[in-house]
Parts: C-alpha cells; structure tokens; sequence
C-alpha cells in the first residue's frame, strides 16, 4: 500500500461570516492553493468534500461537483462528498487517504465547509436536531447540550468532577485560540468568567460551549511520490478508525460518561500506528463541550478513567504537559462549522509540525499527533494518527 | 491490494411506499441478511450509506450511525454516509471498496436508500433544484427535465435521432421492468403510449422520465478470503473511476448531447479492467430519462456517436443484442431513489450472475457488467465494472 501525506492546508476565518457557502468554499480553496504554489492544479484527480446538512443551511446538495465547478478541479479518478454530521471532515480524509493508499489517486482535495449562520436561525439551530435519532431524541428535546449536560453530572457524580474543572478547560482552549487568528473566539477567559456566562443545561454553561460557525478548510493529499516533489515537509498519516456504540442514547447504552467506543477505537489506532498515549504529543480533540475533552482524556489514554478533571487542573493538557491538547484553541474556541472541523484538526497538525503557528501556541519537537472527532451524542468516534518524520507503511489490517 | 467482492445483495420494492425511511432501512437489511444467512452480523466491521438528501424528505442527518442503529451493526474500523446527488449509492460501494481492498475493513455492509414520497410533494419535488448550481439552474427553472430535453434536442438535430427511438428505450425498459417484482412500475409499454403520455419538456413525455421514488438496497462486500468463506457466487469488484466536467451547464460546456466526461471514464475503466466495451455483457445504465441512455449507448462505445437512436432500434440493447442493457428494467422502471439506485444496479448485476432473474430478463452466460450513473445535469459519471467468474488483481494506478 502506498504511504499518503498532507502536502498542502488552507482555512478561512471561522465565525459568524457575511460570506455565503461558495464564498467559504473558494476562499478555503484560494488558500490552500496558496500553501502549494508548486501544484499544478491538473494535477489535483479526486476530490472530497466534507459537509454535514448543506441541503438545510443553504438548500443545496451534490455539493462535490459543485465544489469541483468553483475550484476549477477536473476530477478523473473519484468525488463524493462525505457526512457524518461534526466528523464529515474526517470521513472526507479517510476517503481521499484510502483512494491514494490503493493507487486510484495521485493527489486528491479534501475541503470541509459548513454555513451555519443563515437569516433563518431558528431553522439553522432547529436543524441541529436532525444529527439525533429525529423521532426519539429530537422529539423529546434530546439534543447535543443536554446529553452532554447529563454526561457532566455522571462524570461529577461518579468522580468528584468539579464546574471549575470544566471551566478548566475553556481557559485553556480560549488562551490559545487568542493567538489563532482564524478562531471564531480569540479572547482569553477566566474560570469565573466561564460559570458566570448564562446557563445552557446544567451544569453546562454558554461558555462550556462550542459555537455555530461558519468557515471551510482544505487540504492537499498526495502519494508518497507526489509528496516528495511537492513539498519538504510532507505530514503523514499513520493511520485512522472510527468505532461505534450503536444506540448511544437508548437503553442499550450504559454509563453516559463512559465513551466505550473511543476507549476502543483509541486502543485500535495506537496497534495500527503502534504507538502508545504517552508518545503522542499533539492531540486535536473534540471539545464540541468541556466535558467532552476531560472524557477524551481519559478514553484516549492519557490518564486513568476518573481523572480528567484533575489532568486539566494539574495543567498535564497544556502544551509543555503530558500532551498538548487543542493547542490551536479547539472546537470551543475556532467554533464550529460541522462539516470544517475535521479538516480544520488537520490544518492545525501540519501549521504545528511546520512551526507556522505564534510561539505561544507552538508545540516545539512534536513528531506524533492525533485528530478525534465525534458525532451525533458521543456515540461515533473518528480518530486519525499524522506524523512529520516518520513516515511508515500502514499496517490497514487487525 | 486484496480483491473485493459482493457476497450478498438484499433489495425492497420500489415506489411509492407507506413505509417510512427507517422501514425501508430494516426492510433491505432484511433482505441482504435473508441472502447470506451464514454471515455472522457480527463480523460486519464498516458500514457505508448512500442517501441524497435525507436532510429534506426526512428531516434526518447523521444518517451512517442511525443505519448502524436500526440494524444492529457494530462499526469498528471505517463508517459515512456518502453522498453524489443521484450517484450517492455507488460512491458508498466505492468507499467499502477501497476500505476492503487496502485491509482496513474485511466485511462491509453497503445501504443505499431514498425516502422521496413525503406527505409534503411540493417540497419533496422542490428539492430536486438543490442538486444543481442553485443560484443559477435553479433560479432559472433549470432543472433536471428541461436539461435532458435540451440534450434531446440537440441530439435529433445533430444526429437525426427520433421521438420515436426515444420511446423505444422505454419500451425495452417497460418489458424487462414487467418481469422485476420490485419494480415501481411492471406493465409493458409501446411506442404509441409513449409519445401520447403528457409532455414535460420537449420532446420528453412523462414516459420518457423516471419517477419520484421510495426504496433501498443493501449489498455486502467482503475481501477475497471473506468471500470464499461466505458464498460460492462472489461477484468481483473490477474497477471503478468517475469523471467530472466541472460546469456542465455553465458556457464552459459545449455539445449538450456529448457527454465528454462519460466518454472519458469509459475509456479510463476499460483501461482500468483491461477490457473493451465489446466484452460487456450487461450494462446497468442511467436511464434517468430516455435520451440519457441513447447517449451512454454512444459515449460507452457500444456504438459509434449519433447512432444510439439505430442502436436501441435495431434491438442491440435487447438481452441477445450487443449488450444487454438494463435488464432489469432501469431507473425508467424501477424509478429512482437517489441514494438506492446505484445499489440497485449492483443487485442487479448479482442477481444476474446468480441466475436468480425471471427467464424472461436473464442475460445467459453473463460474466462481465458494468454499472454507470450519472449525477446532476450529466456532469459526473460514475462507473464500476463486475465479473463473477473472474476475479483480477484491480490496476489501480494507471
């Protein structure tokens, strides 16, 4: 199997934009463009276009031709976009990943891109509850805060998890989405400031939160041959699974702050790349809310079950701990923009493995890093593994 | 890179059904459970879901996991939905493919559906303008009847081609439809009924378009050790590419009956296989509508251009012609439920191969097919190549 790199990333602005999808979609695409002045764009055969509900956002669908149409790309080997829901970005990856890996295609352009923000926001927000299970979840108000809300008072109840420990976790995360430029947030808060900000669902406040957001992302993904031509420092994927708990909010689910499936797809991930937690030193995690990045803590390995509020509390998450977790301000400061954020991780990864990122979010020698989305309530997890100087073949099978 | 095959293909009826979209989900599970009763549900690691726009007949994203939800299927390596308007069932195929063939996943379970008939008609017909560039197609009325009629225009002027030959695609269609117990519509047709059928954009009458359709289709793949475990009819995954001419309906297009980009995949498959369209002995083509497939008789080289009205009149697309096309029916019959339709051209295919048609639309001694959509105004196409006594190392590279 051939090796894949990211060769080239680009991003937009994440916010509340003036600019429509096409807008976001060329201006991630200028971007990425930008980044690789030495592709020529016949080069580019396949391409993958991750977004979650553009049918409900801006009414439009078929959106890979349409992005191949904006762009000017001349597809010859394969297209599709990809959904699933806040991971459409990763699964677009994995596609391009494993259409490079077989030798179907050469170089491939894998765009994320979300509108959210609409003149109907009542639609835009109600929309939201499609990602659940509709009849059952969305009809009994069983939308992404509360369950994260009742995922907080387990972790609390059965650890002692504190509020401010939650609090932790947006301090963290704003301090370093204030020196991203492109994060929808960049203002530093405090632990009051974050219990202060109006409650959402208890224990979860506005500031415990990720936002609706509008932004896109792309990336370059080339054959090991091609990578070499096209750039020095080539980023490189080791590997990527995606594990699910079937029915994450009926009965058949157990304990809500256990994440069984990211217990096991991160044991999955790290045989396949055969590393273990502690070699890894950045980890773009999915903070769609706090608590979400102390159960991620804890599920990826980094420290034992029950932990993860003291782990952001003895500051093991910042960069200079045990690993450098959302050292680009993750999801609760960048927003975001569901069919973006899984591109947006891997932008971050290859900003960070070049050093193109402000000093004060740098994470100075990493060579390992880890992107993890998840999706719907917790019950789908996606992990991916890139490295900088190491590349390796993928070992695909169990 | 490891052969992949269809193991198992499972189907529903199509047309307008009372069942809901999770009805139909179960019901093909159902089915493709039912046609391999020795898999053991549990060995099924990736799950891969074609669905158009589930967003707005439904109200329903995230669709991948609820499939996984309603079937019981516990994803542990690789899970999207995938999504190409009108194409959206084989780009899930595609995924599963190369899923298999790099050793990711060994057994995957492939659902296309398409819930279209909604108590809400003007919104479910309305829809359909998201598929094209919907500020511009859309606004202008601009979808997809008037743009096939154009094709059709342009193709009898330039060509000389006939109202008639049109209607006779659905005659051939109509016939072997009436020996397909799923699909929406089993009567035998004739030219006269054709052309007196109401008009929707000339020269097409409502006989000449495919319908608004509910239904699925399941597949399982597997690699080759799987598949020689589970069935002793695997159907052999030859290759796969698709093509895209950006602006199809911008003025970056010319000739709106060549269909360039068609011409080009053919070409690369044929390449890909190592085969010439001579040794295709079925074609499950797009007959979104009849001049559709006079034109893929032209561009896949089963005549020369222009001849494609000769063609279907002089029977070569008949079973016992040049090729046997759309022997069970196609999307004229069967109608066209965006996500299921390229799943229900695999079927096809297996059902073929197997011997498990009606005599009356069985395609004797069949051992190679090709599967083609197209999606949008005909822009992008899509292709896959089956045999079922010969399986061959895939050429992915070119």
């Amino acid at each position: 199997m051939r090796r894949v790199a990211i060769v080239g990333a680009g991003i937009t602005k994440f916010g509340v934009r003036e600019a429509s999808w096409k807008d976001l979609v060329q201006e991630a695409g200028k971007a990425v463009f930008d980044d690789i002045p030495n592709l020529d764009k016949k080069d580019i055969d396949s391409l993958f276009v991750g977004a979650a509900q553009p049918e409900r956002w801006v009414f439009q669908t078929h959106v890979a031709p349409l992005v191949a149409e904006l762009l000017g790309i001349n597809v010859t080997r394969a297209i599709a976009r990809t959904e699933v829901a806040c991971a459409s970005g990763q699964a677009a990856i994995r596609y391009a990943w494993l259409s490079i890996a077989t030798g179907l295609s050469d170089v491939a352009l894998v765009l994320g891109v979300e509108k959210m923000n609409t003149k109907f926001m009542n639609v835009s927000q109600s929309s939201m509850i499609n990602v659940g299970n509709r009849e059952f979840d969305g009809a009994n108000g069983f939308t992404a805060p509360p369950f994260f809300a009742l995922a907080a008072q387990r972790h609390m109840h059965d650890y002692g998890t504190t509020k401010e420990q939650l609090a932790m976790v947006r301090v963290k995360n704003a301090e370093y989405g204030s020196y991203n430029p492109y994060a929808q947030f960049q203002k530093k808060v405090t632990v009051e400031k974050v219990l202060e900000s109006r409650m959402v669902a208890p224990p979860l406040t506005l500031f415990d939160c990720s936002a609706i957001t509008d932004g896109a992302a792309a990336l370059i993904l080339a054959s090991e041959e091609k990578a070499r031509q096209l750039t020095d420092t080539p980023v490189w994927i080791l590997g990527g699974v995606q594990h699910v708990d079937a029915a994450h909010t009926t009965n058949q689910m157990g304990d809500l702050s256990e994440w069984v499936a990211l217990r096991k797809a991160a044991k999955d991930l790290y045989s396949m790349v055969g590393i273990e937690a502690k070699d890894i030193d950045i980890a773009e995690v999915h903070d769609c809310f706090t608590i979400s990045e102390i159960i991620e803590y804890e599920e990826l390995g980094f420290c034992r079950k029950g932990e993860g509020g003291k782990f952001i509390e003895e500051g093991e998450s910042y960069i200079g701990g045990k690993v450098a977790v959302n050292p680009g301000g993750g999801l609760l400061s960048n927003g975001h923009p569901l069919g973006a954020t899984g591109i947006r991780q891997a932008w971050e990864v290859v900003m960070q493995f070049r050093g193109e990122v402000p000093k004060e979010r740098y994470v100075d020698g990493a060579e390992i890093a880890i992107a993890h989305n998840l999706s719907g309530m917790a019950q789908l997890h996606h992990l991916m593994a890139y490295s900088v100087n190491k590349p390796q073949d993928v070992k695909f099978g169990r």
